[in-house]
């Protein structure tokens, strides 16, 4: 948990309910702009029999009232000034004319209440405004500058390592790659959805595979990480080796390697380096193709860093309903993620060998064919989670 | 526009398309663990009658191969290693055994390609990788360091220039409120609405309601802006003394004042300040009330926010469909905006003045009725925009 200024605690999940320090707004005010009156003198009022009032002053924007009012009489109210004494309603200046200088007539009888919001009406003193675990929206924030808080408790950022594995994968900034390298997509990509989680990415490396590297890459970063991820190669050697490092890390140890989810079936998910008893630290070991990785890291990953971070339910996702524009194949017992692009209502499956990214890129969203289905037909109507 | 290194491009807008430097992946790429062959040479095999090749040699990876495939051999290659001249096609290790060392059995047959990405599949040299206007996604990272992209020119972020107005707006860090003033919440909930929409808030602080000091603030604002965003005060008077203020800013001026939408009837359009033909600076004179103010702006001024930000389409937004729990009235002619909780597929509606706030943050979101519609009956299929 740390303190945060209001101003950078978007998208922030709070750590404890917020509480209104006094009753908001904190005077009853006016919602429109007409006259303050006692409710009682309007009743009766019509255009053919109209009330008079007296006019007795004006309320000031941001002042207290200077007058009160009294029956038979009323007072000029701007929408959002403060109600004087005595009055328990507001009068639309749409339903009064001026009779006479220093007089009104009212053509509308007003309830009480009418015109006004409470000055209790939006929290009481001591009520709950923001509860415990909110992802701060931007209403949030409006509601917090109006009770006054500019500072709250937030969860920490999980930190979340991010490790690249692989004797082919260089950095994005090699200029010229040798014949078998290839840059390190996925920890971009890792960063930036981590980021989207609410999560501090930081950059692991690119780990060798060498026998002993990772698991001292990864000792060195349990004790300053919430989250692990690794990018653990695509080859069976360097995803045994990455089973293998994680493995001699410590207990709870590997829950489990292999996911019934296409693509991303070499997924390891395990908890390592907990003290006696204590939880240890999350550890995500990705498939290594990058599309596989990303689509593993979105379903199971980015929901991990929410719940780290102290957010029991994760925001909505943007999604929509399209026509599947071709049947689709799925062998049952495992979940698919299908690539889409969406167009006037139709989802159009992109296919192509998970090591591709321009799939990933030419892509609207996702489908997911569920484990009990051996396919969808043409024509169905699918939910596309879209990338936003 | 403006460079931005990789790390920090998530979500902003591409001014250019970025063109492949060289074919992705760059080399012909086993998608599989196996054994680089010649498809011809698998031709017919099957259990009952494998076909025996003479393995000549194993791809390292990130290295290049240092052994070819000739007739009748083949070479162990391991998943996103470099394909070997002479193969086109990867058997899967699954389909193969070692009959005896240095040769293996292969029992079943692939076609020319299988097991390969091509180095070029992913893109060719020159290929637009990444579109103009792009609001670039965690996966357009991955594919832009794979491509070796790690600066790009994209969009500035808009500079919106955010005031707020009214005698009894004080700032939301003032501890103590006299009678009828009111903390400023408006500007910290639109200062991230602006952010959301890929903008840059900049703060113009509080104006007080004497006239000319709009005037003079809005003219300070112009050079350095953007777009310019006024909460535009909730008394008549105020309203008013926003447009004489803009309107003195010279033309083109304002091009609306009154919209048909509920809440937030009093919002103003207007284009300022443009030297001559030019187009000047879009100012939104917003509704004072707060909620008003945020449903306005999240209609309106965020599409335009990324509009001028060079992001011609929005990125989708969250949603979902919900049935309707009880009957709305909405006046035809006029788009009514209703914030709704949504739970077990059913949205219902929070009803309130719009001076609260808290029907904001209780909202999970919002459904718009037409403006040619009546109102909605209970159990109506409603799409509810989902605040994120």
């Amino acid at each position: 948990m740390e303190p945060v200024p209001l101003d950078q605690a978007l998208r922030r999940v709070t750590a404890a309910p917020v509480i209104a320090p006094h009753p908001l707004p904190g005077f009853a005010r006016s919602t429109v702009d007409g006259y303050a009156v006692r409710a009682a003198d309007t009743y009766g009022a019509s255009e053919g029999l109209p009330g008079y009032l007296t006019v007795t002053g004006a309320v000031q924007m941001g002042a207290a009232p200077e007058v009160t009012v009294a029956a038979g009489t009323a007072v000029a109210m701007p929408t959002g000034g403060a109600l004087p004494a005595g009055a328990d309603a507001v009068v639309m200046i749409e339903y009064t004319a001026e009779a006479m200088p220093g007089t009104i007539e009212v053509i509308r009888p007003v309830a009480p209440g009418e015109g006004v919001v409470r000055a209790d009406e939006d929290a009481a003193e001591g009520q709950e405004i923001i509860p415990n675990g909110r992802v701060l929206r931007p209403q949030d924030l409006a509601m917090l500058a109006a009770a006054g808080v500019t500072s709250l408790r937030v969860h920490a950022r999980p930190v979340v390592t991010i490790f690249s594995t692989g004797d082919e994968v260089v950095p994005p900034d090699t200029a010229t790659l040798r014949p078998g390298q290839v840059r390190d997509a996925t920890a971009s990509a890792l960063a930036a959805l981590v980021t989207d989680a609410g999560g501090e990415p930081a950059g692991g490396g690119i780990v060798s595979d060498d026998p002993g590297a990772l698991e001292r890459a990864l000792r060195d970063a349990l004790p300053v990480s919430d989250v692990i991820v690794i990018s653990a190669g695509s080859s069976v050697g360097t995803r045994d080796e990455t089973a293998n490092a994680v493995g001699r890390l410590g207990p709870p140890g590997i829950w489990c390697h292999g996911l019934a989810i296409k693509p991303g079936k070499p997924t390891l998910l395990a908890e390592c380096g907990g003290p006696d008893g204590e939880p240890g630290v999350p550890v995500i070991g990705l498939p290594g193709n990058p599309r596989s990785a990303l689509v593993v890291f979105r379903l199971i990953g980015m929901p991990l860093v929410r719940r780290v971070g102290g957010c029991p339910a994760p925001p909505p996702e943007p999604a929509t309903r399209a026509r599947l524009s071709r049947d689709l194949a799925s062998a049952t017992g495992r979940l698919d993620v299908v690539q889409v692009t969406v167009a006037a209502g139709t989802a159009v499956p992109l296919f192509g060998a998970s090591a591709l990214l321009s799939v990933l890129t030419e892509a609207d969203g996702y489908i997911v064919i569920p484990e009990e289905a051996t396919g969808l037909d043409a024509g169905t109507d699918v939910e596309v989670f879209l990338y936003a």
